[in-house]
């Protein structure tokens, strides 16, 4: 349909997360149909991220600037925050809680899909740790198997450097409903409960 | 979050169809990730398609030839099929149970939304039934009051220059169960019954 570049445009948009074949071919249409205010604008746009975005070299977090605006903030709390992902680490800034620096880990250790220590960014941060430690270490990792095997190796670490380490609690989410709770989530809240 | 270049990306891409902030920012990341395999080759696909793809100067539909692909083949049928969007063109074609051509009105006629016959196709379309007419136009609207509307003007206006018209069946779609359906299509699907 349509030639091989639109093939090609609507074969690369069916493989982004969460899009497939239908939608892609809704996007392409809608670029194309908008011309000169979204598909002109829209290949310019990853021309200048392609160009300007890189992972900053302390923390792994992506901007333009390296060190990253993040690390660069020197009114940032001399705290760092370890995170599987970049995903995470937006997440952790839109809630507007947090205000000391990350640290991205580019994952998690997985037995299964045989990510050891060494394809994830802990070397880089033990040398942070140990180059400047600071107040606390919080683990933000996941709540999964493979999130909490590498939370386990990290606490082990970090507590050998006598740096303070802290994981994000467990328990029922915000708006959670009780009765459409996993047991896991229940358990974990029941055990952790606290003084009213 | 991670400068003026990535807030850009993001902010195109969360105002595509279907697309939203999260789903966005989830995109960007990964095309940053497969800077290699993704990133760079979806800028490559987008200028390609600004440069190559156009619409047909005949029906309308988008492709990198002018006259598009259907236009040109001559083992086409004699029969134009007449769709509001290439979004509808391309759905036909994946069916694979139409080998007439096609003409695409840009849109359908709609009091609220001010369209006229004007601002659609229309005039293209009659121009080419009066230099060559067709076997049999096809009008494929949606099931809508608007497509219905845009299916009577054509009607009487195709009519008149003696072609014959036909609008797609309404009725059960397949694998639509009877107590799911409203009440507009069962009504229809009764009225429009046929002998068995």
């Amino acid at each position: 349909m349509g030639g091989p570049e639109l093939e090609r445009l609507i074969d690369l948009f069916a493989h982004l997360p969460g899009l497939g074949p239908r939608s892609a071919r809704r996007i392409v249409l809608r670029l194309l149909r908008d011309r000169e205010t979204r598909l002109l604008p829209l290949a310019a746009a990853i021309r200048a991220c392609a160009d300007a975005v890189r992972a900053c070299g302390i923390c792994g977090n992506l901007d333009s600037c390296d060190p990253c605006t993040i690390c660069a903030n020197r009114t940032r709390e001399d705290k760092i925050c370890v995170v599987e992902t970049v995903a995470d680490l937006w997440a952790l800034e839109r809630a507007l809680i947090y205000r000391g620096t990350y640290h991205v880990l580019g994952g998690s250790l997985s037995a299964l899909a045989g990510r050891g220590p060494e394809d994830l960014a802990i070397a880089s941060l033990l040398a942070r740790l140990q180059t400047s430690p600071p107040e606390e270490v919080i683990l933000a990792m996941p709540a999964t198997v493979d999130g909490a095997a590498t939370g386990h190796y990290l606490t082990e670490k970090i507590k050998a450097l006598g740096i303070p380490v802290s994981r994000l609690a467990q328990g029922v989410p915000m708006g959670g409903a009780l009765e459409i709770l996993d047991e896991g989530t229940l358990a974990t809240a029941l055990r952790a409960r606290r003084l009213a």
